[in-house]
């Protein structure tokens, strides 16, 4: 396998050698975003090896995340630039630093924007995935082996994102950031699996847990809010309402098995009050996938009182404030947040693809466009446009 | 039993006869309070024998617990009076009404403040103890089935308190509210287990579950808090932090196993901020027993990210709202209310009840004070000058 990519691996550096007129030992095609929400430019990029307790992968797949275009936006968040995108994809081990046992070149893997130490409190801890570590650090452009980065141009270093940094056909990841995979999976399908739909799916699954037969409620139905309704659909949930403020999303939901729809624009009352009649006093479980603050107290006062559980994914605004009566708690409702659907990274997604490999999970419904690596930026504008779910970039293409 | 019962009950009714000069053939010796704030007054009242589904009680032993107070000092609720007080008790059933089969005169019973009909969804839910159809009601002052008082004073109705009114050496209860215990069991003891011990006990061991070994945060170390605090010495907690501002809760408090206090009023920040530099970034799981809002806030955002679990016990202000950054959520933490612990009264009160006999469980230092029930209002001033965890009203004395 790894004497197969450096073949493939040869023919293309040629490749690029002739079109970018220069060529590095370890340069590879990279997308760089030099600056706040201009199109990302193709580059050659030095990457260098990987350090104690990396790897360095060959980026096969990757896709576009709302967090990608969140941080390239640059809006609010502190700005590093230039930077390379991407944290949800699938690739290939290309080799392999010091200390590293459990990987090794040719390994088919995901990487993922937090990590899995196995070391600290939160990873022997059966309950948590926050990993003290390798938690996600949106701000960290740098690897923490040396505080330094594995991209340059020119000398000049070129920030990661999120520890991932896969909009580039090499990269360089912790060794906990990297779950390896069955190698009959399609990376090209299951590289989603790096973040958006594992997140969403593992909020229904692991967070809150709807029994057979249950009544769930999904608030907002992009992609991580249809992961979460395709958990509920596995799960065996009967009722299961889909809640957007956009109506053209609710037909392409059915497909995820969404069954009821509730446009909260439709009533001239909370959306909160309007679950609880459709349902005699509430939902058995929500999943708050928009990170409105709204949208999340409306999530968590939709449940029934007694046992029902409300789950928040969606990543709010800094200033935001939940607020609710005490007595909705008291009434035995719980109020629970994940994150990265309470998946460890190394440990359960390997279990997911395991998922998909039986067909208990459908991935090809998520996956709406695909794009060359060299038409990355079309990625972004499905995004901005609303149309996509999941666009694919091929990095081969 | 029953024929016992009947014989103590003539002598007893001979000497209240003698007493109050009047004699009817179900009149009985009961505390009534006749206005907001006075001390009660020993009455004779008729107690009308049961109707559908409900039993008429014997009260041996009664306990006040703070919820009386609160409805009978009436400050910001509505005021129902006259009406009968007391909802913890342990007694004995002296006759059925039309329908009741899981109970006899003779069994040894708690009546509970809140039901379990076994009907309703509730009921049927593993997860939800708040039945539909009897869960506590404190402006009712009547029995559902026929919307009447049982009690009655020259025809004139005195009203019911939560559907138990035990101030009184006979009192009626829907069947639903009445757990049928082991009659082996010393009911001066189990009857502090019809309400707040249960809750605190619950709270713990039904719903924040801490591991063994795990630290546990106790806010508010009163009656509930300390059955709380007794719920996480028999779960293994290793460390019980006990959070009160009357620094004098804290010696007694050692029986109940809480091994470190914090006085919030000790420092210039936050207690959460407190409570995390002392456990390394969070306690494991908190309980809330004061329904001081600012200490339900506390209480939640003192438990570790990751896996913490935040539970709601005490009872706020109508106008309390809950308010924190969702992001504490998100970081998975668990907030979550509980009614009674979470104890099904039927079902669950009599294997709490056996914790006791097998000595798991310790009631007696809940027990500070015992009175006769002549001198139920001493009852009043031990809780109101804050002496008393729990003060026994022995009704035959």
């Amino acid at each position: 396998m790894h004497i197969q990519i450096s073949r493939k691996e040869e023919e293309r550096k040629k490749k690029i050698k002739k079109k970018v007129g220069k060529y590095g030992e370890h340069s590879w095609a990279t997308a760089v975003a030099w600056e706040a929400g201009k199109p990302l430019v193709i580059e050659e990029v030095e990457v260098a090896p990987p350090q104690a307790m990396e790897v360095r992968l060959k980026i096969l797949f990757t896709s576009l995340c709302h967090t990608d275009v969140y941080f390239w936006e640059a809006k609010g968040q502190t700005p590093v630039f230039p930077r390379i995108f991407g944290h949800e994809a699938g690739g290939i081990v290309e080799s392999i630093g010091e200390g590293v046992t459990d990987l090794a070149p040719g390994d088919h893997v995901l990487p993922v924007f937090t990590g899995e130490c196995k070391e600290c409190a939160h990873c022997k801890s059966e309950e948590s995935n926050m990993c003290s570590l390798l938690r996600i650090n949106t701000d960290r452009g740098v690897m923490i082996n040396d505080g330094e980065s594995r991209f340059s141009i020119n000398g000049k270093p070129i920030y990661h994102f999120v520890g991932t940094s896969t909009f580039s056909e090499y990269t360089v990841v912790h060794v906990g950031c990297v779950a390896k995979i069955n190698p009959e999976a399609p990376l090209d399908k299951v590289c989603v699996l790096s973040c958006g739909i594992s997140t969403g799916l593992g909020a229904t699954l692991n967070v809150a847990k709807p029994p057979k037969g249950s009544t769930v409620a999904v608030f907002g139905l992009g992609a991580v809010g249809l992961a979460a309704a395709e958990g509920a659909r596995i799960a065996g949930a009967s009722r299961i309402i889909g809640i957007d403020v956009n109506p053209k999303r609710f037909n392409e939901a059915k497909k995820f098995g969404v069954n009821e729809f509730v446009n909260p624009k439709d009533y001239d009352k909370p959306v909160q009050e309007v679950l609880a009649e459709m349902t005699d006093g509430g939902v058995d479980r929500s999943i708050e996938c928009t990170g409105n603050i709204g949208a999340m107290i409306s999530a968590f006062e939709c449940v029934h009182d007694g046992w029902g559980v409300a789950v928040l994914v969606g990543v709010p605004n800094k200033d935001a404030v939940f607020q609710t009566h005490p007595l909705n708690l008291l009434n035995e409702r719980t109020l629970k947040g994940t994150f990265f659907g309470n998946y460890k990274p190394r440990s359960d997604l390997p279990s997911v693809v395991e998922k998909y490999m039986s067909k208990e999970l459908e991935l090809e419904k998520f996956i709406t466009h695909e794009v060359p690596f060299s038409e990355i930026n079309k990625a972004f504008d499905y995004m901005l446009q609303g149309d996509s779910l999941r666009c694919i970039i091929r990095m081969d293409a």
